[in-house]
């Protein structure tokens, strides 16, 4: 890639330079790591050290940023997004490479688009179909009947199971796991001469990743029960992430590494999960909901609620119940002082009406 | 399949229809796609709406369960049984295909059962044994000496290590991991001339997992450092589960996703573990305990125990005292007015009594 | 393995024998199933009854361990490392059979010490490099330019992506992910035409996992987004952790099962991170810090600390926290009976003056 002057990055984000547009830069690279000719990024205050020690030509910030003068930035209303843009200029997708390795194991009975990327060791069966230059790493496995759209990218040893369907330009991280049986057993108490036992309910249903979906290394989507889970266009899943069965996820959703949607959920449109949280099964949660980390959502959401605690609860108020345990201990010596007070107003009460 | 009247599967689950028994079933459906000639499952109330409006010409339903006029149902005192029961009969598993193909690698001193399934791209170490009618799907991994009964289904990158066994009818979903090992550490401080280090304590036991258990998506079960981890008959355990070294889950225990039992943990029989719960290092835990989603259990627990919170209490409590957690800046006010008044209270005593 | 004399190995470890330190010695098992012949392992005083009745022919114990009469045992001042050493002296790790299977498909441009075991069905991708000694499982997958170093062993159906290092004696458990994208996504509410969207930042950087660090079943460790994540020397990670772009895990560190490390967390040497608890992005975490099981750490640690609770706190303060919890509705109740009594001596007051 060749350098280009930092106002033509300028004019391609919609940002300002402030400083000497004309410096080229031929590349992005951390605060600390930067040197001459490369264009770096500050947005946390905590990393203000960094931003002024840094060797960057130019820095990404935000249009309200307080900079030192003599450095030359690029200023904008998003500046995450300018830095994501640049950064794609420079670090564009590894091209695909069309064909199939002669050593996948493709069903004769699966159609594969003659511009798509099949690596070695990847499994294909009967009735797959794998759309315009979408890429399956080594050890893919797709069942019976997946369909892959265009554009796709899909990392080494995913599974898709049998009769799911992704969209055009998804990207699923390596181990992801879509299709799994939902987890539904009836106890059968009685059982059939053997004592009670947890008797599987078919999980027949199938999974439909939209268009411009991301899933994140070792998650899970698991296949509906009856009909379909869901993962709404557009909405990006982290780590280690589980969807149970017959959840549908809005578009636009954000779920962190290692939240966990239960059964039935409904996710509405641009619903943000952050890490470890768990939402209960059947749920409702309204458009733009936020929960916070570790939280655990029991109950339908309002759209636009934000969300902590265990329960979950308003934000605010967990906020305030767990300060307010913090100085639990304190009202307790308060309550303690008190009743000495009022026993000896009460006794002094008494003694005064003799 | 074909249809069969609503009466038949009445008496298969021993329920009782109430309407029309001659009506021709021939599948299962959701409340809200179901047509003419499927039979639906309504039990949680908050669906009542689309069971309402459900086509369905039939609906299993409780026993107790308030119905219109003109709904033909199908009540059971076990509605979801009757479910799991009816959907089997239209959705039976995959047939086996017996079979070794010409990808797998297999070890020439394995024994695979001329009526197992193997797929492409599995591996199979030496000394293993695949038990009748099993079937191992793409990218599954056999370690050495690994035995699977009969009737097993293991999904796509499946991976058993070394020596670990698996009973009749077990079930792994995709990228379940048996007999990684335990995670054991001794810290020696020393070292040996490049200071502290953490030493591994080899992990050289094995895992079983015996008859009619199903274990989720990408699930991890470590063997033991000496001995066996042992998964009791029937158990079910969800996605994204962690069981440690040596533990020992009881029989027909439930595990929800991303639940974590830790090294030693003895879950006695039935005993229930939901979402992201944990449980800590050597406890034993009662039959039928039910330990809360995302509690954290510290201590053992007695049959029967019902627990939730951090760390795990008498459920009842922890719903009380989180009840109060949302009263306490009202506690807090109303401690600070009682001081007032009782400290007015003291002062107009003293005027009194001067 | 030939019998050697039980004082042989209080030996090698410096350890005291209490009893016949001519008993030979021929192998380490469990205080309940170990025979005449076997070492055995006694730590925990939940197991003392184990101990007591155990036909081990020795114990290890510690040095100030209470033992019956007639009871040979080896003392040691760290019983754990004495029988992690004993053990791994019984239970030396699988031979390298030094190798490539012929279903191994490996770039041209790869290199593989001739010294390495490479199992069947692995896949090796252009410039990656496989140091002596090294062993890789079935179904490993290695991305272009991937190092890994001497004496490293790689379980079945581990993902290394793109560039990606691992150092010298570094263990991974099957299905561990190194390299993953990030999660970094800008939100961009107006779009280019067809509303808001997640714009993925691109994920460049690489991970470099140090020398003897082991980590767990299915666990994941993001790359970059720039520059490194990095896993400390002689660190050890538990089954299905979540270590995000950009964190740096300190030397020696422990992180226990189902724990999340957020992005650009820094932890210092000698962190201890318990199961299923996480560290918010940005955190700096100082060195032999103690994060319980299940806690949320919002703000950076100061070295040592020891915290608990959601969000985290000073351990001591969550455990009383918790107490106090318990005795809320008492506190309620107290309070309820004083505001009784007050309105009472204010009615009295009020009458007596009158």
């Amino acid at each position: 890639v060749t350098a280009r002057p930092l106002a033509e990055f300028a004019a391609l984000v919609g940002g300002d330079v402030s400083g000497d547009g004309s410096i080229p830069i031929s590349g992005v690279a951390p605060l600390e790591t930067a040197g001459p000719g490369e264009l770096s990024f500050f947005a946390n205050r905590k990393y203000r050290a960094d931003f002024e020690a840094s060797r960057a030509s130019a820095v990404i910030v935000g249009t309200d940023e307080r900079v030192a003068s003599g450095r030359t930035v690029l200023r904008s209303t998003n500046p995450y997004l300018a830095f994501a843009t640049i950064s794609a200029h420079f670090n564009p997708p590894a091209p695909v490479v069309p064909g199939i390795s002669p050593q996948a194991v493709i069903d004769a009975s699966a159609r594969v688009d003659p511009s798509a990327q099949v690596g070695p060791l990847v499994s294909i069966g009967p009735g797959a179909v794998v759309g315009a230059r979408s890429v399956l790493h080594p050890g893919v496995r797709l069942g019976p009947g997946v369909t892959v759209g265009a554009d796709c990218l899909l990392h080494a040893n995913v599974v898709v199971r049998e009769r799911c369907a992704l969209g055009d330009r998804v990207v699923l991280q390596p181990g992801v796991i879509i299709g799994g049986d939902g987890f539904g057993f009836a106890t059968d108490l009685v059982g059939v001469g053997q004592g009670p036992r947890h008797v599987k309910v078919p999980q027949v249903g199938r999974v439909v990743v939209e268009d411009d979906v991301e899933i994140g290394a070792n998650s899970c989507v698991d296949r509906a029960t009856l009909g379909v889970t869901r993962i709404g266009r557009g909405s990006k899943i982290d780590n280690l992430v589980q969807i149970g069965h017959n959840v549908e996820v809005g578009r636009l959703c954000i779920i962190a590494g290692q939240a966990g949607i239960s059964g039935s959920v409904r996710l509405g449109m641009g619903v943000v999960v952050w890490g470890q949280a768990a939402v209960v099964g059947h749920a409702e949660i309204g458009d733009l909901a936020n929960i916070a980390g570790q939280s655990g959502v029991t109950h339908d959401l309002a759209p636009g609620a934000r969300v902590a605690g265990l329960p979950a609860v308003a934000e605010g108020d967990w906020a305030r119940s767990m300060a307010a345990l913090g100085r639990l201990n304190d009202m307790r010596h308060q309550l303690m002082e008190l009743k000495r007070q009022v026993a000896q107003l009460e006794r002094q009460r008494g003694e005064g009406t003799t």
